[in-house]
């Protein structure tokens, strides 16, 4: 027997044996009595033999499964999938596709899968594509997208609609929205650009538009909590290989060479971490979560003279973010002495360590370093053959879940199943490598890299519960 | 509360709300009072760091996770991962890996990292690797492996230790086992190689030998049931999509074009299924499981003939076990008219239905068919990224499994978790795409080809419960 | 003093100290006073600041030059490149691009760069494309080509224009050329379809009209002579490396394993020659110029047997078109047992020689073989970097040609330079490996293979004066 | 009739119409009576059926290849390959192999080759490897080079012996030859690298040694004279691709978006001229042979304004030594504000431009500049096909001619030919491209981008006579 209890924000239904549902927002939550249709998917030749095909409303999935004979079983969120009736009439929909931020290679297969899910599985006509991001929504004319116009884009990377960066207004969007007569909108976006899609559901709500916002989670940097991955983060981790192994060539090839090779990641490490547990070649992975100091007995010098001498070379693979503090500090030093365009180049984490190693080893030895920065190599490669399946799967799980009258929702793999999430919970906190847990564990033991903490460093790094890894 | 009932082959414990967990064998069930060490990764300095490092006795992972409020918990594996306790001293150990069966990609990484976990993390100095599959045990001598001999090993493909296909003996294999000392048996196969392992395993067991028995599943089709899937597939479904594409352009660069594609996959079409949804350039997709037919009305002739009108082209992709009633047939038809070399070669179903089509359009149309088989180009590979990872959590939870006393299992990834399944789990029956299921349900809506199907195939296709597609 | 000679067919031109001009055709042979118009390139800043752009009218490249002190100067052509006066007004121009034959990769980046090398350098605005090769002059409906339509081309395989195998109508293709008012006439094609360029070129002297044709030599195999290679012979090259790569692998992996691999060259076994010259793993190179036999002292058996023997694996390459003669006999042999089909497939010489060696070796030992036919994924890659470059020099060449009045040639590479060399010097014959030269040489030094050769063969085999083999 | 002259550095020979050799020193001029011996390969199987394998005496190749019906024969090197006789007996050959200078695609190719070359075709059995460039003459120890050692070193990028820039000391080298009685010495390196062989060449003439010296030409700039082009550079352009493919993908994603590579090329444009031509994405191509400047009329900022008002992008590619004279300006302007390591950055023009160009526009539009690196993931590749038959055929060369007798000789492809080169041959001058000469044009015509250019910039920059672009 399961009771539902639900507060202006959170729909939380629980059942038998400490079984939680974290639900999300439905059409019939505000409008009780709006009008549904059969699926159209029922009349699909290719549907037709498939048994049960439409998910059953109570399935759902645990958020956490790693369980014991007589555990609580916790929180879970609903299965994402077709369900037997559909909120909207094909004809009426007017959708909307918009991507922000920075690039992430899949995007314009996401786009393309929409569309095409929209299309061919529930015949919807109108979908426009909104350019250049947020703003586009109010400050430049919207794209005409089909089947056809989507076809081939998935070879490409970075995405035909255009994005953008930084603000923008809630109140505009949603009264383009409304002016437009869009009912549907598609938001591919990282965890500020969910944040953002929080914003509009809310503000549309508040006006009572019948409206559905869907996100489809993008972080290139895997830092949205909850899922498990998201699409291109294969692909990136095997896209920087090919800087790992030049930084090799390069390292191994000269006199107490070092290759240093920057990666993204400004406040999670997942892609330095797992291009390290990859490759075989990285003697050293520092990371945002793991703090880290140069100097003195335990440091990052040390490490790298005593590695020097025992092999005559070595690789460094840095996340963006990592060693902000010894960054900012460092600014902050030479302030009197620099102008701000000398200041900005030093923000760069890899140049300005890479700066720094030579300056400690000048006077005492002679070190080949060679800095590689791959990232817009990355950034805009199309997705690989793993990425396109997860881009595809994630695009018709929203597009159903968007006509089964489901709202405010983002889409996420969780355990491997395809969920939809509240916004709340994706925007809630970032994801982060947990240094005090195995993953890390293994990548310290590949590496043999020294810690580089202190007592209390641990202490305030330890993180009860959760399991913050992906869950490979 | 839990009670463990285990018969001579079963070890079987049930907990709370429809709690079940499907144990594995372990050296205290044959040697009650085999003596333990602690495990020596407590002193390794990686792992100084890791709060709660070791797992704990109790955690499992359920094999279902899509539930309902009120469901009952159903079935669990052991979680893989290291113990407080080893049953192993390091200088005891002499560990023994031998790859069984057809090349896979990810073969040399899961070597190289059963060797470096043995050897870093547990201090083992003593391994070898058999030559040339089961039948090296006694036909061979043996490789010496170090962490040095398998440094660089996972850049190439293959398998440094060379495989075999075919029959062995078992008892010669356990005599050699027993007369070299070797105490662990990490055995990389397929379902066949796996039985083999219970077989080995059982005769062990037989002989009172304290010796552990360890399987790394390899599956390029993804035949192997209960785990998600395992290393080379993601490889495997990327290097398809060049031939795919190949065939494509050559497709659409002659009138009536056709590009035929045969892909891996004896028994279970995944590999064809997973290389079309991620390419999109396919127009029908021909898997073992689902039945089809050349001839008449829904027949294959028609729909390219239907396809050719269309679009003036199209691509096919078929797996190597797909259509084999329809070849036998022909190859009793035609028993009279060829020798046995001629019918080898059409035992290739992909030359087979190539000169089928060429046949059958001979008279009626200039059909220009181009027919590519990377079978082996794909096979020969070495792991992407995305599967370099995978082989080294899966050899580590083998080497971990191993050393904390557990006997007799196969390690694989369930739910995305790392687990110990026991032999009889992974070799009962086969992995199949479940035609009736929503995976293939999505390619068919992607190729919108017919289901090839009558009404008694999809009565006798159904299958009820159990998912048999893969969780991605 | 130069003095020319010129007969009905070919432009000869004399100088000193035996130096021979061998000239194309050109507008002023039939209509001695047909008007010039200065060259548009004059006004395009791009080439404002190049000196001496345009191509001397004296400028030849010499065929032979490897040279003596005192030997004659020998053969030239003429350089291709702008001249200063045009023989056509941008606006009268109307121009066609045709595709014939088997793909090759850098077929579209030759239309991309005919029709940006016609538009951007010479204001042309109509071009079209002829759909599906020479019979698509009478039998389709022609394309419309311009810089948008072809702007991404380059990235994609194949051809967008389509391409045909077969026979095709002179007449018929005249009679559209003049219906149509083309006026020039850009032909991308095999030996074959230079054959087809000269024959259309002769009847529309015949009928006087005033219509350029050019050729682009199109061969993967390299067995078009005189010139250096053409387009996309490097891709091929390269792509092959994979195949021969993954039958590396295989060979190595499986006890007595054969990797064989078949690649393009029907008469020509440059590729096979090249591919295995930049590979470092083929134990044996097959091609049509170098005649073998399988059984006896000497033969392609004993050398298998003797290569298992030493290394436990090889590697072998074989051209298309090597060895015709045995499977000549081995299917009149086997005429009487098989049927059309039987045969069919037997005609592909890879299959052919891989059953032929797992029979010889069947009662002797395990064979493992692996047979890879890389032939229709290495056609459809899109051109390399350098081949790309190699396409637009090509087009800019016969634009340029056509365009100062030329006519009748084929534009191609003569030691490193561009060059117009007309038709009858193109398609006399093939140009082919010569296997007593030291490029074939270099090739047997480096597999180690036997000649293969009996003393007979060498006698006849032999080519004194030309060099035939590519000269990188 | 020819007739000889020559001084002490230079070895002229003439022959009829303007002919002129430019011959390499021998053996037999300083030691007239040094024994020879029959070439071993008259004995090798695979040279058995070769007609005249060995290179006459008198072949020689021209420098300049287009020519009139009149002109004067010129300039001639001396074609490489092996002699009759040669100079050394296998057994008392002592070789060694030294890398010098940045890395470059094929290093370990080449040393490859001539070890494979001296073992297999001259049986050859002392090589040694010199560690880390010329000062490992004298500060390390050697490395022994066998077939085995070298046998899969070519898969790997980077060089296996090591190398090292800067100074060396000449004597201290030839005293290290002396001492370890090496009898060849093969330098692979670039142009600096060639002027210390023929300083090593030099002392050991002095010291009346019998050493052969041979050089083959490193020159991933392309910056060496004379010849076609040497090993990597077609690698490179390669791997340039997707440096440019992302920063096109990059610049189109964003409003107002920039894409800026920066590729190699100190003195000498080629791979930055022929990466944006083999592309077809570039808008402007910066090189250090054309002169630019930032503000005003014609400017680069202003080209930037019109080309984003256009197109809405633009991708600009610049070499790495282009512009150093404004930044040199730049840097002493800011003298007083920064420090040396603040400089220290701002000397990586691309680092530079980047910001200036942000500056620039700062305060009159958003732009989204992306700055790519690529230097060392294109340095770090291993070679591609074609690549490495150049370096076989290269080390093939160098070897025959040592073994013949040749010394103080670079080895390098003329017009496709392989020739023996005096050393001041190719240290005289660097190779650059060459602004007024078509190539270059063709650039322009092809970017559309202004030629930068003030009158006198034009006229100071005329190169008459000689060709100096790549003669593809």
């Amino acid at each position: 027997m399961s009771s539902s209890v639900s507060n202006s924000d959170r729909k939380i239904v629980t059942g038998s044996a400490g079984y939680i549902l974290e639900d999300v927002p439905h059409f019939t939550d505000d409008f009780p009595d709006c009008p549904t249709y059969p699926n159209p998917l029922q009349d699909n030749a290719a549907y037709s033999v498939v048994k049960q095909y439409f998910v059953d409303e109570d399935d759902t999935v645990p958020q956490k499964i790693v369980v014991h004979p007589n555990s609580p079983r916790g929180t879970h969120f609903r299965r994402a999938g077709p369900r037997q009736r559909v909120y909207f009439e094909s004809d009426d929909v007017l959708a909307c596709i918009v991507t922000c931020g920075g690039l992430c290679p899949g995007l314009n297969t996401v786009i393309r899968e929409i569309v095409c899910g929209l299309s061919y599985m529930y015949g919807v006509k109108r979908i426009l594509g909104i350019d250049g991001g947020y703003r586009g929504f109010y400050a430049r004319n919207t794209i005409h997208l089909d089947t056809n116009t989507v076809n081939d884009i998935h070879r490409s990377g970075g995405t035909i609609l255009g994005t953008s960066r930084g603000g923008h207004d809630t109140t505009k969007i949603v009264d383009s929205i409304q002016d437009r007569g869009i009912n549907q909108v598609y938001i591919i976006g990282g965890d500020g650009s969910q944040k953002g899609a929080a914003a509009i559901f809310e503000e549309i709500r508040r006006r009572k538009l019948k409206v559905a916002v869907a996100g489809i989670p993008k972080t290139i940097d895997n830092d949205i909590p909850i899922i498990d991955r998201s699409f291109g983060f294969d692909t990136a981790v095997e896209e920087a290989q090919r800087a790992i192994n030049a930084a090799h060539v390069e390292a191994t090839s000269f006199e107490n060479g070092i290759g240093l090779v920057k990666l993204m990641g400004r406040y999670s490490g997942f892609i330095a971490m797992y291009a390290t547990l990859a490759s075989r070649d990285v003697d050293c992975c520092l990371i945002p979560e793991s703090p880290f100091f140069l100097e003195g007995p335990g440091g990052l010098f040390e490490f790298i003279a005593k590695r020097l001498k025992e092999s005559g070379h070595m690789v460094i693979v840095i996340a963006e973010g990592a060693g902000q503090d010894l960054l900012a500090e460092s600014i902050e030093e030479s302030k009197t002495l620099k102008d701000a365009s000398g200041n900005k180049l030093l923000q760069d984490v890899g140049l300005w360590i890479s700066q720094r190693i030579k300056d400690h080893f000048a006077k005492k030895m002679t070190l080949n370093l060679k800095y590689i920065d791959p990232t817009y190599m990355i950034r805009a490669v199309p997705s690989n053959a793993s990425d396109n399946v997860c881009c595809t799967l994630l695009a018709q799980s929203a597009v159903h879940g968007v006509m089964a009258g489901y709202n405010g929702f983002t889409v996420g793999l969780v355990n491997g199943r395809h969920t939809y999430i509240p916004f709340y919970r994706i925007t809630e906190k970032q994801n982060k490598v947990v240094i005090t847990d195995r993953m890390w564990a293994r990548l310290l033991s590949s590496t043999n890299q020294p810690s580089f903490m202190k007592h209390d460093d641990i202490e305030s790094n330890q993180l009860v519960g959760e399991q913050g890894t992906m869950k490979w």
